[in-house]
């Protein structure tokens, strides 16, 4: 299931359209970096990693659509696109890390402008490819995290929708099954987008993974019961303490399983990782338009009163002290996580 | 707005259809038990004290369309019909304190049929009279305890709408905005039913009481980011110690709140403690059907795969250690719990 495909003939990225899932199962073509953006703002495509993936396409076709023949002027022109697409969500890291590596080699290019162009799509396809090998990478480590008869709460979307293909935290579920492991998956429905009912189910229903659907407020009732053995997530942005900012209700949920001694992890590439940022508090949370959290309908009617409002933040953050491990294509990382990223990340 | 109305010329008890509001107000006639065991099961008629006295009516009900003229005869028919109102919702506790206090005035009677029906109507009449004067006890009691300028956190419905009238938690915020103070109220949609989107939403507009609808998953983010003073929620039961089980998600909101300093209220009448239950966990907590998770839409379409399922729990169970208060008819209660509670509850 790729998510990401290049189409050399019309010379555009198709996409699956992730809010046609799981009614439709539509592709969606990007001619121009402008429908990168729309698709990224509106959620076409959407996890930080397909994200990044996606932008650093938009600069490919942003270069490819474009007709200037002047490499410092393309160069200019390059640099102001990255700005554009990198406005288009705050959050998550991964798109500026992959923006910032198509930039990098912009700006130290010299040579014929179709060079330039064509440099930048074959980075594009080397960041593709290397997303799924890390994503590899990352499942075969956080696997090793499960144990046989684990029931487990997953929140929000991180499979291969989420990816260029096999995914974060739900690749490591993902992999655990592959590898025979007999698991049960409590899918958090994650509002108000509903990325978990509509894609983590429909993930889990094609892998033949048992899971139930529950509501983002019940996994704290599950674990008082007893009935959850771990957590996985992703991450849309990880500060160098380790602190996580990830979809909205990751917080309260390690809240939660920390209250029932239920192990914690976060799964994301180290692309995530914002080497700037020393604490998750200085991370700018997205919030996202109202009408996400007021649309909602029982029975095909819209249930709020004339005139109601919402407020829609798309994200929080998880303070490192309620993470039991970080998994990252590296391996998992445990705490400090402050020390453990500074040595990874950050060699000198 | 009174929720339970007697119309005495039909000899039924009025409620308002929860569930059609805020799209339209409609009232539903109840004739007979049956009736009353179907509204509250569909949740027609939804919050532990409106419950409670809706039952006591269901009594009423059962006793005036019965034709037995023989006492003893008619007096084991409503002990066993209690029996079957007891068992439609399991958690809420109001339902048997009401029905146990329906049940003393059947056991000890003597005398004519017609006077017993007679008497456990003028019953009912009181029960549903003593529910507003609490409420309205309990307003007072808990209004001292916000401040102008609150930004306050509510989760479910416990409004006018989930009692005879005026309400619990939402009767407290009700008090205080009529006492000139200003506030804001975050409200808890309250997945799957949303009865903080429908109902709560659509009280405090009506009252003209500012607020925003978020997710269930969002207020953990809003303590983070310091935009909320105090949470405030209901009960369906609460236990000797002070542990209160109330609607999915209170247990979540109650961690976020003490892991962020801010105080957590639990607002209700006496008649809602278990004065034979020592601990939260030991009570018992429905399972609704899973319908009710996966009939969610977007845009008209049924999210879910094919084959979903989900798991419905209604309720959670916040240990006492997360609660700063308890709001009662009687003032507001302080740890240790079980010793208040105790004090007030089972003096000799």
């Amino acid at each position: 299931m790729r998510t990401i495909v290049w189409n050399e003939k019309q010379q555009s990225v198709e996409i699956i359209d992730q809010n046609s899932l799981p009614v439709e199962y539509l592709t969606v073509a990007l001619y121009s970096y402008k429908d990168v953006i729309r698709a990224i703002k509106h959620m076409t495509v959407r996890g930080a990693p397909a994200i990044g993936v996606t932008a650093a396409y938009g600069m490919s076709l942003a270069a490819l659509r474009s007709t200037e023949k002047d490499l410092p002027t393309l160069q200019t022109q390059l640099k102001n696109i990255a700005q554009e697409i990198g406005a288009a969500r705050p959050t998550a890291v991964n798109l500026w890390n992959m923006l910032d590596r198509c930039l990098a080699i912009v700006d130290g290019f010299e040579g014929h402008v179709d060079d330039l162009k064509a440099t930048l799509l074959s980075f594009a396809h080397q960041l593709a490819e290397e997303d799924v090998q890390i994503n590899m990478a990352m499942a075969r480590h956080g696997a090793e995290l499960i144990n046989d008869g684990d029931r487990i709460v997953h929140h929000c979307n991180t499979g291969a929708l989420a990816t260029v293909d096999y995914g974060t935290a739900l690749g490591v579920i993902r992999m655990a099954h592959e590898q025979g492991k007999k698991i049960h998956v409590y899918v958090d429905e994650t509002r108000p987008r509903l990325q978990g009912s509509r894609l983590t189910a429909w993930e889990l229903s094609q892998y033949g993974i048992p899971y139930d659907i529950i509501t983002d407020s019940s996994s704290g009732h599950l674990m008082q019961a007893g009935m959850v053995d771990k957590v996985f997530y992703g991450a849309d942005r990880v500060a160098m303490n380790g602190d996580v900012a990830n979809k909205i209700g990751s917080y309260m949920l390690a809240l939660a399983a920390n209250d029932n001694k239920v192990p914690v992890y976060s799964v994301f590439p180290t692309s995530t990782v914002d080497l700037n940022m020393s604490q998750g508090r200085d991370i700018e949370i997205e919030q996202r338009d109202d009408r996400e959290v007021l649309d909602i309908t029982l029975n095909g009617d819209i249930v709020v009163p004339n005139g109601a409002t919402a407020l829609n933040f798309a994200f929080d953050v998880t303070p490192n002290r309620l993470l039991t491990g970080l998994v990252t294509e590296y391996g998992v990382l445990y705490p400090p996580f402050n020390e453990a990223l500074t040595k990874l990340l950050k060699k000198d």
